[in-house]
């Protein structure tokens, strides 16, 4: 399967990227366009509103994926450009992707597309599980790969978040199902199929350098601090955005100290592992999308926040050898820890958190929990749409499984197709290294 | 007091954080809850503007916090990785600590605390004196060591600040007093009871190489930056908001400038020092923070930035040396140049600026002075609550007095107390070297 | 004209800044104030609204210039500290000289100049067009020199934005006339006059390492996230501001994605170039500026993204280097790839747009294409002050003209001043290291 160096397809990536920006444009001339500028003083101030709302989250989470997340992969020491590129190509042609298909899916009316900063941060949002799925392999695959498995998991991501979100109802703000667990098993199915049955031997320049993890380090921070604007952006303006917010900190600022205790716990000598700090800090992020504008007390979000940073440091620790040995998993960034099983437990506690809001209001409050803003386009109105806290406990559950069970599926089928010869995956000698892709000068000098 | 590595105690920083996880979850699960949801769709709007008007200047202030301070830290070479971790550490457990006072002090209405974004924000300014305390004995202090400094200097942090602020009515919007004088004086207080009179010898791990000079240095430039958003985010929304700004901003590029001029004149072969870039540029920052609001004119924000670039610089080639070998005072990252002498010009220029302000107006306009916004309970009506200019000038240097004088005393009684043989100070051989805290690759590799 | 390292005159920098620091400081004392405070509540309420919907923007665009772009530079490996600093003093002293220049002539009212948020936004734009000229000399020239340079640069700037916008009614919202093509010739006129015929042969210090190509990358990416913020913030709030975050979005997008195809398809073994992806990443941002307010259509900010992407990817390959061989021309950081070839390509862009908005509308939404904001001192009423499409196109094609005659020649005037010998051109030798002007450890250790 892998090609050596000397016939190496090169042509294949700028053919495949060129025509895919060829037939983007062709799609943008038919059929998207702007709205009309409002004739009204009143609209124009309504736009310029809405502008300084979401444009500062808007501008977070970019710095979130594009430098934040660009960066946190950086931890393989001769393979930080390539890390930093390919995240930063994967965003742009899977938010051009997504941008298409929800066109062409949702928004074709009157044969025109109208284009707003609200649809562009949907798209950048289904772009995120790419750069997710992508830590599984990460290193080991050809950017032709990446933008393969980049094709096929932007259709089945929005397919899946239709089902969950519109048509279960799921509550789920901050994408913790929709998101975080499905891009986490559509990783894992990609890795497992791509692989197969060989377990990845360790490679030598796989080993973090002092100023590797120094530089990864830095990309966490930057998330941490970023991480309640991507969670917050789409709730309902108000209580529930500014309850989203702290809730998030919290959790956030939970995970970062238990982090230390867990790993320091774990570890027979005592010391910190670099890899746990870089993605157990962030483990409560992931685990309170879910609930974050749900009525939860503040102590939910803190213990949210601890236990799915012990979560993530036991999964270093004890799944990640264990899934390698028993399954031959190979997990390069280890997205199972960071958001697979915080996600798993945010979705148990969305459930609980249902059921037990149903409790204390009785009735009364019916709407305390439902207002979750854009990411369901029917805003869900008095009891969860009428169906009970038991009925939307259950859909959460139920989205769960959607998430695991579609996106391991259409994962592993994604990774069998990714093992076609043309897709020209690097030999392992030549794997996580820079000088494979680029005019760059050798790190040995 | 140092201990050999063999028989360092690792188990008691897990245990430590572990237990004080454990005691505010029970806090908050007994006392901390959200505000109820407004149920009238006015509030709803106002809740929503004061997300929007405080959420990105909260942003900004986290950025400084825990990318900002942390780069600039990394100047040690070998102790990058600590360096960031233990200021992130350190920032959360304070965070978390100052709520958990701040809530027992002050929010004690009706058995319940009701937390929201100001909350958090006045508890991370409560966590910063320790992040710049912690200066002073930064790589050779454990990470057990720095906790405990944590734990002592937030409680007298807040009841010096409610002294300061509430009691004495000093007018201090950008913390000058409360947060960089008082912190100043509390490092080098444990610096001192902590090294007692062995002068530090200069460690072969303590110089600065090229590239980490490069990343504190970008630490620098981040946190300059965003200053303005630090000063300015308790103002009063309004003309005192955006004039804090502008003396910020005003400041902040005087010093930079004069930096460059006073480093180059103090160097014999006019060659620019690294170290005073990277904390000159920022003095001006904070000399500005006690009059920011108030209605100096632009010159004065500019004379105060560039004067206080000429102390800092001035600070680092002379003063820290001559500290170092009369009083055997050790202050590792100048903290007393930084944040100390430009503090005390700061509240000098903020009693002459209550003696000019209250001249010029005669009377007239009383409020220019007064509106100081969050940092104080009761916002000062008429002529600065009634005390007249010379009243209030008294006040400021009042304030400054019991901010040196608190926090000199409990930085020496902190600093014994950081001597005790269970909290591992690591052996001198082993500072500044990331090795003794983390699982990382050898840096002579 | 180089001088030899031990008579290099180091006094020299200190001198010129400290009298320029006191020369502003008499400047401010004399003519400048704040505005008065406002007296009614609706007004403080109008000055709160205006500094949230402008000091994110203003935030963003420091982090622009100051991380972004100073990281940008660090691409030499040995000169990463001066390329910081001296990007970091040039803006200062930049704003400052713009802020006094931009005093004197166009706010004299009653002998006062009442300073505010937009007059630091203004003169922050005037200080980038030094920024990006640096771009052509960039290691080679002392901080002397280079503070000439940018007191020259500064008055010639504000002459020619005055002509460009005021006079001719240029529109050009994002600066791609005004700052991006001027600051481009201005700096290739330096370039050629300082270096004269001597073709600038390689320095072996002038080659990236890979962790200084990394570097260079964050800061492309730092620029790239934040370019929106740059060209929106003079836009009027609502639609066109609106439209013009979501231009620069898709062109910056699509100006990623042809990058990677032109960098790809013009090496032959097929590796991208750091270089390339650095710019040409980049140059979408360009060239969107002076139509990003315009009523063109989504498919022309992609068509003009990936257009300008190679435009500079060919630039890179094939006119520089012929430029150097023919012309003798020195451009070390190929701002003629990035601003120099997109900006033209986006002035031509808006001729196009004028013409043909034009012809949609045939006069019955004439105000679609005119707000322009705060660029332009008196709001275009009507057809673009009543001449025209046709008029208003010839006026677009006259301020290109204008932009690159009046900065070459100045350029060229400017750069025969540089060689005066007391402004101390450092030695071929010394070039490109950081040594020279920095207490830095030797970088060879």
């Amino acid at each position: 399967m892998a090609v050596p160096p000397s016939t190496y397809p090169r042509r294949l990536l700028p053919l495949f990227l060129g025509l895919f920006q060829a037939a983007l444009l062709l799609f943008f001339a038919l059929f998207v366009t702007y709205d009309e500028p409002s004739a009204q003083a009143e609209d124009t101030s309504l736009v310029a509103n809405q502008v300084y709302s979401t444009f500062p989250f808007f501008q977070d989470i970019q710095v979130m994926l594009v430098v934040g997340l660009g960066l946190l992969l950086t931890f393989l020491p001769r393979y930080g450009f390539s890390s930093l590129t390919h995240n930063f190509l994967l965003l742009n042609f899977s938010m051009q992707w997504a941008l298409v298909l929800q066109g062409l899916l949702h928004h074709f009316h009157h044969g025109q597309i109208h284009l707003d900063l609200h649809k562009l941060l949907i798209s950048e949002f289904a772009a995120v599980t790419v750069l997710i799925s992508v830590g599984a392999i990460l290193g080991r695959a050809s950017p032709c790969q990446l933008l393969v498995m980049a094709t096929c998991e932007i259709p089945i991501y929005l397919a899946s978040e239709w089902v969950i979100v519109t048509c279960l109802g799921v509550l789920d703000v901050g994408g913790t199902i929709t998101i975080h667990i499905f891009s986490c098993y559509f990783g894992l199915g990609v890795s497992k199929a791509l692989f197969r049955a060989t377990q990845q031997p360790l490679h030598p320049k796989e080993t973090p350098t002092p100023s590797s993890d120094l530089m990864s380090l830095v990309g966490t921070l930057i998330l941490w601090v970023f991480w309640p604007s991507f969670v917050a952006v789409l709730c309902q303006p108000g209580d529930a955005q500014h309850r989203a917010i702290l809730n998030t900190l919290l959790a956030m600022s939970a995970s970062a100290v238990t982090t230390v205790v867990a790993s320091s716990l774990l570890q027979r000598d005592g010391k910190l592992s670099p890899g746990h700090l870089q993605n157990g800090s962030l483990a409560g992020g992931v685990a309170i999308g879910v609930v974050a504008d749900m009525a939860v007390p503040p102590v939910a979000a803190l213990a949210l926040g601890s236990l799915s940073a012990v979560l993530c440091v036991l999964g270093f620790g004890f799944l990640t050898p264990l899934l390698g040995r028993k399954l031959k998993l190979h997990d390069q960034c280890g997205i199972h820890n960071l958001h697979g099983l915080p996600g798993i437990l945010g979705a148990a506690a969305s459930v609980v958190a249902v059921l037990v809001a149903s409790k204390d209001t009785s009735g009364s409050q019916p709407s305390q929990l439902s207002p979750v803003g854009g990411n369901v386009s029917e805003v869900v109105e008095g009891q969860w749409g009428g169906r009970g806290a038991g009925g939307q406990a259950l859909c959460q559950a139920a989205g769960l499984a959607v998430a695991v069970g579609a996106s391991l599926l259409a994962g592993l089928l994604t990774g069998a197709a990714l093992r076609l010869p043309c897709l020209a995956r690097p030999p392992e000698r030549l794997c996580f290294d820079d000088s494979l892709y680029f005019k760059i000068q050798d790190q040995a000098e």
